[in-house]
Order: structure tokens, then sequence, then C-alpha cells
């Protein structure tokens, strides 16, 4: 690291979450320096050419120039969608995490500067939209599919996270002002308020977390309002083309058993009734959310994490509905996903939520972008005719920006802590100062080459009495091992399924977990009928897919692997940024050319069989598309 | 038949074509008389009670009313969609084709009572559209995605059926008014014209069967202008959530090569297109029609002849993106398959646009309304979970008309003539009379079961010396016999495939075709991976399904036939109408309810397998969601 690492002012060490409720308290993103060569070199991507190629993309498509329209220090007219003072916010948010545990005084100063811009273009009453300025002042609040709510949710998530990351107060002031303006305005309209509540949910979570940096409860209630007035049909219609479904509004919350509509409002919206949830402890709130969780992980989602296979509403089907080649699969559906699962496993401690967390951050988060990280896809498809690329930008950009601010602050996630116990969830080099609820601080250091082996080494540096808890992946179903200082043993499980160790531990102890990772055939629930009959490939928390370019430009989607061809790994550090690829015998079903001239045929016709042996070279699912452009299939054909 | 047939006045023996282009020309739907049990039954009931109740509900919602403001005759505001005219004058076409071969006064009363309205309507310059009226008058032709033109087009279609069955001309002289109007505004710009041409192909092809009708040219050459226009990408973009594309106006249409976009706009531009082609005769357009017909049949076509797989676009997706379940496949694009491949007949004689026709009219069309003619499907999916139900209308209610139409036009589909022969593309039970274009009258008894025997009887009442073209249905592969007068014959072919029976022949004498209906087993090409080792049913021109219904209330997107197992056909009079079922033993994979707890599984995971022995019965895809709801599948596994 070049830069130096700046210490983080008192305001970071305040819990994310001050609830009694929560099973586990997050441990702020600066505890954690990554030390691997997986994650730390794309978070050092993304804070030294991502960020700063998506902020130059924002000044190009006139998202800052909104900005500085509506300040009054720039003439000119909006440009682009409503929606594109967030795609600002969400950029100031993954800067503001990339400020954790690194000195960038260029970052700081583009956030600096853009929200001296806010502020100006902020108005007295503390309304805050570059959009509804001007002749359409007066339209403010007037249609709540207009994402008002939104990019203020996504305004005070960058307030938090610079103020976490830094501890300055100038992004959180304008938040705070739009946040009281909100509360204002929107509420009991027998109190003279006004009934409403965003059609794209995200102000909830945000505004929960408002909360918990400011201690101040109106932002949690106004949040819990914003859910509970949901399902009443009162939000409208205002484009004529989707149902109250698509935004959420067809019933109340504590009413819901599976997720619908828009994909990314969906998760959003059980994101913010999650943070809701574990500050109140509610339990029709838990139930719902636990509900539309089985739901989701049992008919309608995709295998790589990602959510909503239809294109029409950029959302959810039916069940069982998931498309290989035309899936929506949207990354911010991926996002929202990592989002929920963190949310719910800091309320259960329950492992299966961390499973998933995994999966879809390098899977179907991680796809999202180009390895050289210029390029991103906003659908994610399992099966691809070639014609499936990144591109640079997007007319709606919301993908980018999200990932960004995932990556950045992804430290925040690889530990969190209760009364007396550290919880390891995502296995990563890297080295931590973790503080227990007590105010005990415990050092420790994490070696592993993850995702690529499954031994993880962690050293406490610090005494302490209490319990170490490591997850045990759900991907690993037999043959792991687990050692301190050598000596095997045999942990306690906690009710959530992390393995748990507890004892006085001293300072150098190790404790050496081994995950064996062979390669897993996944089979689908065959309703899903283009997935029938077929496997795809898993080794530890990875999918892997075919591509055409390691096949001698084969259409892959013909590809067919036998049952008992044995599969083996091996690590190619100088393919695709290193990868470990899968290599086994295969065929290329070469009769399904004989298909040529035609959809469908009568069995009765004679048709020559005929297939072509070949080396199947599988790779990691997130790196596809980064070379020649050809077929991809991650569903394969078995015999 | 309770009522007396109408001696057909002389205006309707006018040639549908005037080309010598063609290789046939159509004969006058008065000419043939159903007197089958399959579609006479069909046709008397969209006469007695689908147009009826369609005619209430477009009283019902509006849409005449809708008119009556536009003349003057009643106040209010203009209800529902922009193109709502659309629906009533579609109307007015299916009740007009009704007027063949039957004396209905309440009907011809509908059709003039809402024509006086019209007229009325209709503003001094020939303009007549009830959307664009009062303050919206002077919004006419801004937005090509209005659908104006659209609207127009079905008047001209309506009109021309009207006079066709009737020789009553208050209708087409509003047509004609009105597509006068659209020759004087739109144009060559140096004439001081306006460009345009509609976002919603249809007036291409009714303004063509104008020219047929009054034989002025200039309705044939305006047409060629709105097909000549496009490609331009000068139609805008006006809804902003579609591309060009959607509206077959990303290329000049002689580049095109594949079927894109929204499916009924571009099979209705291809229907206007091979109308031109017939009348001007130019191989460009040729070309471009063929290949997008290659393109369609060999890539993109369900194999109920259903197109246009994607809901977000109603429209075209990838080659061989054909979803089963979430299938768009609109009827109305069905609708349209039937009219192109009827347009592509008349120009070859080519019987594989016959099969086509026929596949897609017996299959996808007739699926579109309920056996009790009241309840529509909008989409015909493949597949369903038991929630694809039937409705009485739609919001957008463009397929319930187009059903009517298409039924009620269908005695002008079975038959067609050319220099010296008939030609018999439709096996129906029927009495009709032929006029060969020297003015040759030949009466001809076509005598079948058809669709549930492929045991054809066609006796020539006329002595006449010539060629009777028999269609040898592309479904029939090997086993038919032909016999004249007994006497076992073995016919030339035509070089579309016709048999054709060349001789003078004698009134009396009795043609015999019998074509073997065996059961086939259909495979599709293995890259639609949802149908990939599975097989479809057909019987003759049939496609079949298995419903839960059939099965105890099992769910059939589990059932598997051995293909070993031998399928039975079997006539039910008692069964949804009178249907052939199949019959075969097969297996419920009961193993699949072990997946009730999830989407994927490690295959080393052990999963007890089970099937449960059944038999299969099998009913006529037309005739499923009928009974009581339930899973239905077309695609079968096999094992």
């Amino acid at each position: 690291m070049t830069t130096t690492p700046s210490t983080p002012p008192v305001a970071v060490i305040v819990d994310t979450t001050r609830s009694t409720h929560a099973q586990l308290r997050p441990v702020p993103i600066n505890a954690v320096t990554l030390e691997d060569t997986f994650w730390r070199p794309r978070r050092e991507q993304n804070r030294k050419v991502v960020i700063p190629g998506q902020y130059k993309l924002c000044e190009d498509t006139g998202r800052i120039d909104n900005l500085r329209i509506a300040a009054g220090l720039k003439q000119g007219d909006f440009e682009g969608f409503f929606f594109n003072d967030s795609d600002v916010y969400k950029l100031l948010e993954a800067a503001a995490w990339q400020l954790a545990g690194v000195h960038d005084p260029e970052l700081e100063r583009m956030i600096d500067s853009v929200t001296e811009i806010m502020a100006a273009a902020q108005q007295s009453d503390g309304y805050l939209n570059s959009y509804f300025m001007g002749e359409r002042a007066k339209d403010r609040f007037a249609n709540f599919d207009l994402h008002e709510m939104y990019c203020a949710g996504h305004l005070f998530q960058a307030a938090v996270a610079y103020y976490r990351t830094t501890g300055k107060t100038n992004l959180l002031d304008v938040a705070v002002k739009l946040a009281d303006h909100l509360c204002d305005y929107f509420g009991d309209e027998a109190k003279g308020k006004h009934f409403g509540t965003d059609g794209h949910p995200e102000v909830e979570m945000a505004l929960v977390e408002l909360y918990r940096v400011t201690g101040d409860k109106k932002y949690l209630d106004q949040a819990q309002y914003f859910v509970d007035v949901r399902g009443s049909g009162r939000l409208g219609n205002p484009f004529g083309f989707q149902k109250p479904v698509y935004h959420q509004d067809h019933l109340p919350f504590r009413q819901l058993t599976r997720l619908e509509g828009h994909a990314v409002r969906a998760v959003y919206l059980n994101c913010g009734a999650a943070d809701i949830e574990t500050e109140t402890h509610e339990p029709a709130l838990h139930t719902a959310l636990e509900e539309m969780w089985q739901n989701m992980t049992q008919r309608q989602m995709y295998l790589h994490g990602g959510l909503g296979p239809r294109y029409e509403n950029e959302g959810f089907g039916r069940d069982y509905e998931l498309p290989n080649a035309h899936a929506h699969a949207e990354t911010c559906a991926s996002v929202a996903n990592v989002m929920w699962n963190w949310r719910m496993l800091l309320m259960t401690a329950d492992a299966r939520f961390t499973d998933l967390l995994e999966l879809t951050l390098y899977n179907s988060v991680l796809s999202g972008i180009a390895l050289d990280g210029m390029t991103y896809f906003y659908q994610n498809p399992l099966s691809s005719d070639g014609d499936h690329h990144r591109q640079t930008w997007f007319r709606v950009a919301c993908c980018p920006s999200n990932i960004s601010r995932t990556v950045a602050s992804l430290p925040g996630y690889v530990y969190s802590v209760s009364e007396g116990a550290i919880w390891t969830h995502l296995y990563v080099a890297n080295a931590a100062t973790l503080t227990l609820p007590d105010g005990k601080r415990v050092r420790v250091q994490q070696q592993t080459e993850y995702p690529w082996s499954g031994d993880v080494r962690l050293q406490v540096l610090d005494a302490f009495d209490g319990a170490i808890n490591l997850r045990l992946p759900g991907w690993c179903e037999q043959g792991w091992t687990l050692s301190v200082n050598g000596q095997a043993t045999k942990p306690e499980l906690t009710e959530g399924g992390y393995l748990s160790l507890k004892r006085a531990w001293q300072a150098g102890d190790v404790i050496a977990l081994s995950l064996p990772m062979p390669v897993q055939r996944i089979e689908c629930n065959p309703i899903v009928a283009e997935n029938a009959g077929r496997v795809a490939l898993m080794r530890g928390p990875l999918l892997y897919c075919v591509e055409s370019v390691d096949h001698d430009g084969a259409d892959v989607r013909n590809l067919s692997l036998a049952d008992s061809a044995e599969i083996k790994a091996a690590y190619h550090s100088d393919l695709l940024g290193g990868v470990t690829v899968l290599q086994a015998p295969a065929v290329i079903h070469t009769a399904n050319q004989a298909w040529e001239h035609g959809l469908y045929r009568s069995r009765s016709s004679t048709v020559a069989l005929a297939e072509k042996p070949i080396t199947m070279t599988a790779i990691p699912y997130y790196a596809w598309a980064n070379r020649e452009p050809g077929t991809m299939q991650v569903w394969l054909d078995t015999h």
C-alpha cells in the first residue's frame, strides 16, 4: 500500500446498530485491512480506476451538472432520468467506504466538492433533488414513482459512510436536513402530514442508518412509517404499465410471503424492514422476512444468487421461472441480496444467510464488472449465444456504483462481534482489530488463499476469554478439519451452524481450518425444465461456466459432461487474473449441427448422431465475457 | 341453418387480387359453405355468441360511445386506450365476414348502425379517429405510435369485408374518404406532403385491399410508401422505453433478414409487404420476406405456430429463445402468422406456407378462445403451473376480435384457383362453387372428419378440363393414398408440393385422399435447452398437451413418457366438444416431490427415486384450460 492509513476518528467506532436484539454487531469497516490477492486488488482497482472512471462518466453525462444547475452554479436544463442524482450519491458512498484504511486526498476532495454543490442546491426547507427544480418544483412528492425518497436514501447512505470512515459531518449535515424535511412532510394525515412512501424502496434502510449514526429515533420511526403505509394501493400506478405489486404496494408488508414485483425494489424494502426489525424486534416483520427468504431460495433464485428472471418488470416471475439465457438477474438485485442476507445474519447469527451472502457476492455481484474494472453487466444470464457483453455505462446506470459501494465496503462483511465472541463470516487474508461489546480490543490475523483454497489460518494476537466462531460454509459437506495450535479439535456448533471455539485465548494462538474444495455437481429441481438432467459445477463458493474461447470456438451449449468424468481443478496464475479452472474429458454434440435447418423434427427422421471428444475447461462464472466473445453455458448437458 | 343464405351481389365475385403475378387467386368467401362438425359450429358460435358478446363489451367499455362522442351524438370524454376504435372496426370486419352465406339482419343492422356513427364522426377532410377529437385534434399524426393509421387500416379491412359479402358501400364510403385523406397527407415531402408511417403496421395490407376493391392504384402506391419510409429511425421513440426495432424502424424493409421487435407489428408489416409484392412483383420484397420466414420457422417459432416469446416487447427475442411457461405468444401474432402465410401461399403456391397456416390456425389461434366462446387467451404458453386462465376481456382487447375475424373468414382459406386449376388447401367438409379465371364455374363437395381423420372425399359436381391440386400436408410423412373413382392413382407433384390430378373431370367424379394420422413424437433443437431430450405429441395438424385434470391432479410437468410406449388415439365425442385423445402408459416422477424444499442440491445428496405409473391422456392443445385449472405441459420428459 503506497498511501498511509488514516487514523480513524472516534466517530467510526460507534456501533452500526445499538440494538440489543441483534445477535451480532458489525465491526467498523476501518477495523479490517484486507491483505489478500483476490479482494484487495479489486478494492484498490475500485479506488484507483473504477470510482474515478464513474465520476468522469457522471460528469460527462450531466449528472453532476444537474446538481450544479440546481445550485445555481451553472445554467442549463436537467439532463437524463429523474433518478440520476442517486448515481452520484451511490458513487459518493463507494468513495466514502474506500477511505477506510487509506488516505486518498483526491477521493476525499471529490466527495467534499460534490457535497458543497449539494449543500448549495439544498432548499431552505431541506428538500434536495435536482430534477424537481424550476418549473418542476411544484411537482415535488406528487408522483411516488419518481424516486425522490429513493435518491434521498442514497444520499443518507453516502453521508453515513463518509461520517463512519472520516468522522466528517459536511455530507451528514445535508442528509439530516433532508431527512428532517421528509419526517416533517410525510406521516400521519390526521396530524396534517402527507401520505406517502417511495415507489422504489431504499430510504427505509437509509433512515435506520441515520438513526444509528445520530441516535435520533424519529428517523427509525419514519422508516417504519414508510414500510407500514405500503399495501394500501394508494401509491397508484403513475406509468400505467405496471401493477401495484411492481412497487410492493399490493399487500401490507407483514402479509408478504413471497418475493414479487421489481426485484431491486422488493429486496431493498426487505433490507429496510430487516433494519427496522433489528431495532424494534417485531416478530411479524421477522415472519414475513423469513417466509420471503424461504420462497426466494426455494423457488425464485438463480444458482449464482441472482434474482428477478423477468425483463418486463426487472423482477420476479412465477415460482421456478428461471430462464438462463434471457435471465434479467440484475446486478443491483444481487447487491440487494448481499445486503439483505447481511441484515438477516446480524439478526440471527444463522450461517445460511452468510452462505447466500457469499454465494451472491462471489458470483452474480462480481460478474457485474469486467476484470479491468471498465465495463459492467446490468443483466447476468447463465447461458449466452455470444451476444451478451458488458458495457461502459447505461442510460439507467444503477449497477456500476452498486458494485463499487459493495466492493468498497467489503472489509465490513468479514467479521462481527457479540458478547464475548468474535465471528468470522468471510475467509479472506486480512489483519483486523476487533472491539468486543465490552470494549476489549482483540487483534487477529487471517491467512488464506480463499476462494482458491479452503485452508484458513487465523492467528489471535491479543489474549481474551471468549469464543471464536468460524463459519462452516454450506458448500462444505464433509471432510473439514479444525485445529488450535496444531491440536485437532472438535468444536461445538452454534445454533446458527458456526464452529465455536471457546477458551482463554493467548496471544499467538493459531486456529487452522481446512475446508476441502472438491468439485461439486449441482442439480436443479426439474420443474425448471431448462435445467432438468443437467449439472452445474461449483468449487468452494464459486460457480463455474464454460465458454467457447476455451473450446476452439465450439458452441458450448452443445457440451455434454459424462456423469463419470473426473474433474480436475488447477490454479492458472496467468489466466483471467489468476483463477482455478476445472478440466474434464467431455464431448461436443456435433449432431446438434444437423439441426441447422430447423427447430423441430419428427422423431422418426433419421439424423446422424455424432459427438466430438474435447477437454472441457470451466472457468469461474464471475470471469466470463472477459475474452473473445462466444457462447457461454452454466448448466451442462450430461450423459 | 335456420337463416336463409343471401344471394351474393355481383360485387363479391371481383377477384381479391387482380395481380397477374400471384400463383393463386383466392375465391370469394361466399363461394364456400362449411358443412363440417369442427369449424362450422365454431363459426356459428362466432356469429351467434362471440360477436354479439364482444359488441356488448365494446358498448360496456365505452368503445362505441367514443365514436358517438366524436360524432357529437353523445356528451362525455374518450374512454380507454387511444387505439380502442380498432377493436370496434375489427369486430365489424368479423361480423361482415359472417354475412357470407347467411342472412343475419341483426348483425347487418349492427354494422350499419356503427357505420352511421362513424360517418357522422368523420371530419370534412376525411379524418376519423375518436381519440383525436376536441383538444387532442391538434395532435393528429404527431406521434406515430398512437395507432391512427393502424385504426384506419382496420376500418378499411372492415369496409372491404362488408362490401365483399354484401355489396354494400356505406362503410366503404367512409373508408375511401379516410384513405384519400391519408394519401393527401402522407407522402413525398418535396411535394408538400408529410413524412410518416404508423408505429403499428396494419394500414399497408388494408390499403392494398382497398386498391383491389376500388381499382384505384393510389392506395397501392400509398401502401408501398408506408413500407418504404421505414428504417430511417425517424419514427422516433415516443414512449422512451422501446427502441426503433420495436416498431420495425431499425432497418429499411428490404434489408430485413430476421423477425424482430413487436411480433404483431412485425408480421402485420410482412403481410402488407407480401400484399404489395403480390401486386408489384418486386424481387427485393420477396427476398426479405423469404429470409424472415426462414428465420422465423428455423429459429423463432413455437411448435404451435405462436410467435414472440418476450413479454417486455410483446415480441421476438434471440434465436432459440422460446420459453414455454412464460411464453408471450400472443394470439394476435398467431392470427398474423396465418395471414402472412396465406399471402405467401397465394404468391408462390408453395405448400410449406399452407402447412404453417394450418398449424397456427388449429393450435395457437384456436387456443385463444374457450370452447364456450366466452373467454380468451392473450398469451398462449406451452407449459403452465395452473395459474394461466382465459379472461372475458382485456384492457388491451386486440385478441378477441382477431380470433373472430379469422374464424368468420375461414371459408375463404379452403380453396383457391389458378388458370385451369382448383387448389384445395384445408380439409374440411364443405360445398363450394369455384369460379376459374376463365369464368368456368365448378361445384365441388368435400367430405371428411378432419382434423380427427385424414380421409377426404372430394366430389366434382361439374365437368371441367383441368387440374385439381390437393395439399399433401407436411405432417404426413408416408402412407398416403389417392384414388379417383376408386382407382388408385399416382399424381404428379406441383413445384410447391401439391398433389396434382389433371384430367377431363366429369360431374360425379370422386377423389379419395387418405392421409394416415399416426401419433408423432416431435423433437426440438436442443439449443432450446428447455426442450432438450423431450418430445411433444402431434397427430395430423394438432399439437397435444397433458393437463392435471386427466391425471388425478398430478403435476404433469413431472410426467415422463417412455420412448417405447405405444400411444393410442381414440375419439371421445363427449369430451371437450368431441376430441381425439392420446393415451399411453407413462410415469409421474414422484421423486421430484423430494425437491419440495429446495431448488438446488449437490449431486452427492441422497434422494430416493420414485415414480408412479399412470395412464397418460393427452388432449389437443387448443382445448386446454377449459376444465378444472391445473398444470399443463406440451414438451414431455422422456425415458
